[in-house]
C-alpha cells in the first residue's frame, strides 16, 4: 500500500517524521480504553517495538475500535507527536483508524505468559511472541553476516547437494529418499530392495554435510562456503539436537590450520557484532529476559583474542585441575561439554581453540601430523555452550589418505572423487563447520534449539 | 599463508602492486617453454582471469618446471611488471616457482574444448573449465544480491522447513523421507504402512515451494523471504528441469498485487546490475561464447519499464496476432511458452507482467476477483526465456478461501493452520516465487540447468 510508513523508520528516523502525519499499518499487540479516549499497542512486523497510538471520541467508529480483539490489524493515520514525559519517545495521535482484519476473541495469544513449549504447538502463532520475533529476526541477520563477511572478502557461495547418493562422511544416521510406493518395494530377483527402479537408480539420503563437495570448489574457486540444510536422522531427544538444521561450511585453498582458525575467529567476531549493532533492542531484550549474562558475553568474546591450546596440554590441564569430572580424563578420550566447559570458562576464561586431536577420535579427511598420532584438527570452545567450531586442514597427500580410509576400513571406490582432488593439483587446504542454530542459540541465549528453528523437525515431529 | 595475494587483487588493484615483488598461489592452466625461457598461466581461483608468469632458466627448478602437468599447483615470487605491447596488462617475472603438488599427466580437462555432457560426468572437475568457473561464480553473486537487496529493505530471511509432514501445496510429486528399513517395511494389522513408526511418526516429504510458511512470518515480520532448496519428484528429463534446485519466496503483507510486481521488477533488476557490475570478465565470457545477445537483453532489461497485460487481453493479442501456434489459443487455456516468448519477445519487446489468470489454472489461495472468474495472480514473462517469476495476492477471506479449498475437493483439516491465519487479524498480502537456476540461466545464457547446479540432481542421476 502506499504511503505507509514502517515502525523501524518512525523510530530510526524519527526527526524526519516528528509532528508530520504519518500512516501505519499493523496489528494490536494491547487495546485499553476509557469512555472518551484509548491506547493502542501496534505492531507493525518491522521493528521490535511497538508504537503508541492515542484515539479519542471525535473518530467516527471510536466504539468500535475499542472493541477490537488483539491481534485485529490496522490502518492508522495520524500525527507522530513527542512524548517526553513518557516511557516511549513518541506517539500516534490519530484521525483515522481503518479497520483491516478482525481477529478472533479465542486469539491464543493474549497478554498472559505462555511457555514455550506450549508455543512450540502453535508454531504458525508463535513468530508474534516476543521472544520468538526477536530469535527469528536475529536468526535472519545473523545469515546475512555471514553471508555479507565470505562476499566481501571474495569467498564464493557453493549449493551442495541436498540429496546424496554418496555416503561418504559416515557423519551418523541419514535419511533415506525415495519415490517407491512403501506398499509395494521393487525387489530383484534375490529379494532385495530394487534400487536401480528407485529414482535416482541408487539409494540416496539427505546430506549429513556439503564439506567434501565444498572441497571440491576450493580446489577451483579457491576460497568457497557453503551455507545449506544438513540432516540427521538420530533418535536424540535433547535441547540441541534437531533433525533439520542449517550449516556453514568454509573450505580455503592454499592454506592450513592456523589460516582456518584465523578465520574462525574474524568470522564469529563478525557476525557477533553485525547482530548486537543491527538488532539493538532485540538483544537488549534477550538480555533482560531470557539470559542475563549475555551482552557482556557476548562482548567479551568480541574484545579478546581466542587462546589456543593442543588437545594434549588440554588433558594436562584437565587432570591437574582438581575438578571432579563425571567422565575421567584420559589422553585419547573425547571431550565432553563439562571438559570443555571448564577449559573456556574457568581456565581460560575466553574463546579457546584446542588442536591437534589424536586420530582415532577425528575423521578420515583430517590431517595426518608428523607424529603419526594425532590430526591437524581444531575445535572452537567458547563459554556458555563448549563446541562451537569444528574444523580441520584436510589430507592432500594422496597416499597418506589412501591409508586412513583403509584403516578404518572404508572403501577407496566410494572416495573416487574425493582421491581424484589430490591426483590434480592438490594443495594445502582447511576448513570448518559451524552449525547455525547453535551458534543462534549462542547470540541469543535460547536455550533449546526447538526456539531458533522456525519449524522444528525432531523425532515424531515435522508439524507445519 | 602469509603474503599471499589473489589474482584478484592484482588485477583490480594493480598500481599497488606493479613493480613491486609479489607471492601467488594457483594452478597451471597452460604452459610451453624453449631452451632458456618459458610462460605459464596461472589461474589462483579468486578471479575469472589467469596471470602470466614469465620463467627463465636463472631458476635452479628451471627444467622440472618446463615439465609440469597442467593443474599442478604452484607458488610464485616475481615482480609484477606490465606488458604494454601485450594481450594481458601485466605479468610477473619468476625469482621462484615453488612446486606445491604434482597433477597427473591424466588430467581430464586438456586444453582441448570438451562437451558440457562429458564435463557433467566429471563434476569434481568442471568447476575448473571457464564456463562453469563463471557459472559458479555468477550463481554466488546472485546469491548474494538476492539476500542484499532484501536485507537493506529490512526484510526478513525465513528457513521455512525441508522436511514436510504437510502436503498443502499439492504442487507435483513429492520425494518420501523415511529411516524405515525398505526391506522391511512396518505395517499395521490391516496391511498397511505403518507411518507411526516412522521416525517423523507420519508420512513425510521433501518440500515442493516454502510459501505456506512463508506466510505465516509475514503475519508476523511483514515482509519476509525465503531462499532454500525445493525439490520435484518429476520424471521429466528436459533442460529445465531438474529435481532439487533453489527458489526464492519473497512474502509481504499490508499489500497486494500491484505492491507484489513493483518488488519482483525492482529485485530483477538490482540483480542484473549485481552481477553485472560485480562479474564483468565473466559476462564478457558468457556474451562472448556462450549467448552472443546476452548482455543487449539484460541491459534493455534493466532500461526498460516492464509492461502490464491482463490475461484476457494477453488471449486478445495472441488471437488476433497471425502467428501460428503449436498450441491453440483460447480464453482459459494454460500459456505455453511460444505464447509467453511472442508476448513478450515480439508484441512488448520487454520484460512483460500477464495478470489476472482464470481461477481454474491456478493455485487454490490466490485471491479471487471480484469478476468471481480469475485470481489476483501474475507472471512475469522476459524475453529468451518465458516466464521467469510467479506470484499472487493471496486470498486472506476466510470464506472464500474455504469455499475455494472446497471447490477444489482438498480437505480443510489439512490446511488448519492457514486457515487460522485468516482468523487471528488477517490482511491483504502478496508474494512470489522466483526459481534460482532459471534466474542463474537468464543472468548467463548457460541452456541447461544441468549447467549452472554444481551438483545437479535429475531422475537416475545423484552422484557426488
Amino acid at each position: 500500500m502506499k504511503n505507509i510508513v514502517l515502525v523501524k523508520q518512525l523510530y530510526r528516523e524519527s526527526e524526519k517524521f516528528i509532528d508530520k502525519t504519518v500512516k501505519i499499518s499493523g496489528w494490536i499487540r494491547t487495546i485499553r480504553n476509557s469512555k472518551s479516549f484509548g491506547f493502542i499497542e501496534v505492531n507493525d512486523g518491522s521493528f521490535f517495538k511497538n508504537i503508541q497510538i492515542v484515539f479519542d471520541d471525535t473518530l467516527e467508529n471510536f466504539k468500535e475500535i475499542g472493541k477490537l480483539p488483539i491481534s485485529s490489524s490496522i490502518t492508522v493515520i495520524g500525527t507522530l507527536v513527542e512524548t517526553p514525559n513518557a516511557k516511549q519517545p513518541f506517539e500516534i495521535k490519530a484521525n483515522e483508524v481503518i479497520i483491516e482484519g478482525l481477529s478472533n476473541s479465542d486469539y491464543p495469544l493474549q497478554k498472559k505468559r505462555h511457555t514455550f513449549e506450549y508455543l512450540r504447538t502453535i508454531a504458525h502463532l508463535r513468530p508474534r511472541a516476543n521472544a520468538f520475533n526477536a530469535t527469528f529476526r536475529v536468526r535472519s541477520l545473523a545469515a546475512y553476516a555471514i553471508h555479507k563477511f565470505f562476499q566481501e572478502k571474495g569467498f564464493v557461495y557453493v549449493h551442495t547437494p541436498i540429496i546424496t547418493g554418496s555416503d561418504c562422511e559416515g557423519a551418523g544416521e541419514m535419511f533415506h529418499v525415495t519415490t517407491f510406493d512403501l506398499d509395494n518395494i521393487p525387489k530383484t530377483e534375490d529379494g532385495k530392495v530394487d534400487f536401480t527402479k528407485d529414482f535416482f537408480g541408487k539409494e540416496s539420503n539427505l546430506t549429513v554435510s556439503g564439506q567434501l563437495e565444498a572441497e571440491i570448489f576450493a580446489l577451483s574457486h579457491r576460497n568457497v562456503y557453503t551455507f545449506g540444510p544438513t540432516f540427521r536422522a538420530e533418535n536424540s531427544n535433547t535441547a540441541r539436537h534437531a533433525s533439520e538444521f542449517w550449516m556453514i561450511e568454509p573450505e580455503i585453498a592454499f592454506a592450513d590450520i592456523e589460516d582456518d582458525m584465523e578465520l574462525a575467529e574474524e568470522m564469529l567476531k563478525y557476525i557477533i557484532k553485525y547482530v548486537i549493532d543491527n538488532a539493538p533492542e532485540e538483544m537488549e531484550f534477550f538480555n533482560k529476559f531470557i539470559d542475563k549474562g549475555l551482552l557482556d558475553r557476548l562482548n567479551n568474546v568480541l574484545n579478546s583474542e581466542f587462546a589456543h591450546v593442543t588437545y594434549t596440554e588440554a588433558i594436562e590441564i584437565l587432570k591437574n585441575s582438581g575438578e571432579k569430572f563425571e567422565y575421567p580424563v584420559e589422553w585419547g578420550c573425547d571431550l565432553q561439554t563439562e571438559h570443555e566447559r571448564y577449559l573456556t570458562e574457568k581456565k581460560f576464561k575466553k574463546p579457546v581453540f584446542v588442536t591437534d586431536y589424536p586420530k582415532e577420535i577425528k575423521a578420515f579427511y583430517m590431517r595426518l601430523n608428523d607424529d603419526n598420532k594425532t590430526v591437524a584438527a581444531m575445535d572452537l570452545l567458547v563459554p556458555g555452550i563448549g563446541e562451537i567450531i569444528g574444523g580441520s586442514q584436510r589430507e592432500e597427500r594422496l597416499d597418506v589418505l589412501k591409508s586412513r580410509i583403509k584403516e578404518l576400513g572404508l572403501d577407496e571406490k566410494d572416495y573416487w572423487w574425493y582421491l581424484d582432488l589430490r591426483k590434480y593439483g592438490e594443495t594445502k587446504h582447511a576448513g570448518y563447520g559451524l552449525g547455525f542454530e547453535r551458534a543462534i542459540m549462542y547470540l541469543t541465549g535460547m536455550s533449546n534449539i526447538r526456539d531458533v528453528l522456525p519449524f522444528p523437525r525432531t523425532p515424531k515431529n515435522a508439524e507445519f
